[in-house]
């Protein structure tokens, strides 16, 4: 039985990059269905490809993870393989896959990808997503592979870890940041609902919201249809998390805020 | 035998939605295949994810449509899912879904998708394609539910339509709309050959073009090679309507043509 | 058996073209899998399709080659389907093709698709991709059509040749061209390492580079990690031509270089 390859990449549409390595999954398992989770992260961003994977694990088919953002290619960086409950994750050791194998309940096993007899030979050294990752997930899906086949075992304690921020709470404000912002210009930020309550807010709390330097009221709903049409709101989005939204807008451009930005979070003072 | 499942959405390609969706539906049904329509539907723009559907219902393999252009997600519109001749449709009930349905010989029958169990439980209320749209989808390609197991029956008048703008005949002038422009900058408009061949107009006739204020000649002719290169061409497109576009260059530029504007024709007066 | 297709177009992703041509696919072939090399060529720029087919085929799994950039569509250019040792190759007769086809040893015989029984009748006579090729390589790769089932054989010195520039040595200079420039901003030549070798020059030699109108000197390394952060390099790439990166950057930003650029390499003349 053939596993299911869920892949990622810094990749980009421009380019063949993505359907070579497709070439390369079809070849070595044939039978193994191909999921893209995306292949837009910002080029060479790896903390927005680690923060997609954490999003999306959950709703991917167990089996292999293949994801490359991968700015260290031709460096000394390892190439890894991980065995989790989940299924295997394969990629660069940079921190992108660390988030998301820590949701999954961490890693039984990590290797590090080594073995010529399992790399396509290359006149370059500069796609390792075609000559080294892909097959390497795809003998994994196609239990062509064990990850003892692939390389030596390496010390968990020596992968490269990814440090996300955390929001802090200081005297009833909670400061985070906007850490994802989507097509459709919501604003996702680090801070939970949890973090919010620990402050006394509610869902139904109007909360003073700090975007930056700009300063706004806006209110804790459930779903889009509690406020007006172009009226701004805070909700707990699909993943989660605090995010802030525009109903029939886009809260970056209405709110002013933009990838990394500060956001803090507060209730309403009376004064 | 798990049904093909085809998938519309403006959800684009810079996020991980589509891939989530796509996660969603191989966990649910691994062996149904899943053929992207397309992504890039503008943002909430039901009318354009409509006529999308439209033009390619007849070519997609018979199964799940599932289509999400939703900008009401998060209201009380209702989720639904339709049986008709071609196979299920599943969508919010917005109107993206009626033209399509209609041209396919209508709906035999209508449920509007509220059943819990058919639902994947989030924290967000922001994402039922992934939540809602998806399970529902995957479910009936994978035979693991009825209509019946999504919920109740609605009223098909009850369903939201979508009024398409018809080209109106007056006094020799049939006047419409461009209401596509497609990659290559060719225009569709939603005036039929029959339309103007009731004002006495022919393939070959030359005829009088007005593109919003402004005034061109170009011919009707069956394909690209009839004009010279550069030159603008009146044709019968790939979905059966009226369209302009120029020989090795693109139409809304040279033409002065942008969606939604308005298009008449006429045939070439001696004066 | 059937076969895999893999589909190459300039169709892009904004409109509902690649779907489509999928939807027929998965109708005539529902047990072939199908691999989207790119859609991104730009708008009839065959030989940018054709080169990223050269740079491809050889990680494609064995089967159908399906791939339309067909600025002649309406036109008198013919459609053609050819068999080679790779498997088929299907698209339109203007030169894009043939480069990957003689790659991988020619064709054994090629027909020119024609009957009607092969084609998907349409009202117009724009889009091949859905009418044309898709039900050829369909029916090939579903193994419900021969080569002679599509129309009569041609001759194959008849065909659409496609005329790359080949790079030029002249008193230890060679000159060549940008000839690819990727998402990342590397920028790939038409200069080989046996042309540079054959002017004396070596990997670890320094070189000077003239990129249209400017002088550079940067370093034929093996990789990435041979050179500081944000230093230019000169490198044999994933497909085993010379090509110019900058670790951490953009080569085509920094080092002034466009698609299509006159590009020259010498050694470093001692004054």
């Amino acid at each position: 039985m053939s596993l299911p390859i869920s892949f990622l990449s810094d990749f980009g549409h421009e380019d063949e990059f993505v359907g070579v390595v497709h070439g390369v999954l079809a070849t070595i398992a044939p039978e193994s269905r191909v999921i893209d989770v995306s292949h837009s992260v910002r080029r060479g961003d790896i903390r927005a490809g680690a923060l997609m994977l954490t999003r999306a694990i959950q709703y991917l088919p167990r089996g292999v993870l293949l994801a490359v953002v991968d700015p260290g290619v031709g460096t000394d960086r390892r190439a890894i393989a991980a065995e989790t409950e989940w299924g295997f994750f394969v990629g660069p050791d940079n921190g992108l896959l660390s988030p998301a194998v820590a949701m999954i309940g961490g890693a039984t096993k990590i290797v590090s990808i080594e073995n010529e007899e399992a790399r396509i030979p290359s006149s370059g050294q500069t796609f390792h997503g075609r000559d080294v990752f892909a097959p390497a997930a795809a003998l994994l899906a196609a239990g062509e592979a064990t990850l003892d086949d692939l390389g030596p075992e390496v010390d968990p304690d020596g992968v490269v870890p990814l440090l996300l921020p955390l929001p802090e709470a200081d005297n009833g404000v909670v400061s985070g940041e906007a850490w994802w912002i989507d097509h459709y210009g919501n604003v996702q930020t680090n801070i939970s609902p949890e973090d919010l309550q620990a402050i006394g807010l509610r869902p139904g709390s109007v909360v003073t919201l700090r975007a930056g330097a700009r300063l706004h009221q806006v209110r804790w709903v459930a779903a889009y249809g509690d406020v007006d049409d172009r009226e701004p709101l805070l909700h707990v989005d699909s993943s989660g998390l605090m995010a802030l939204a525009v109903r029939s807008g886009r809260a970056d451009e209405e709110l002013g805020l933009s990838l990394g930005m500060s956001v803090s979070i507060a209730g309403v003072r009376d004064d």
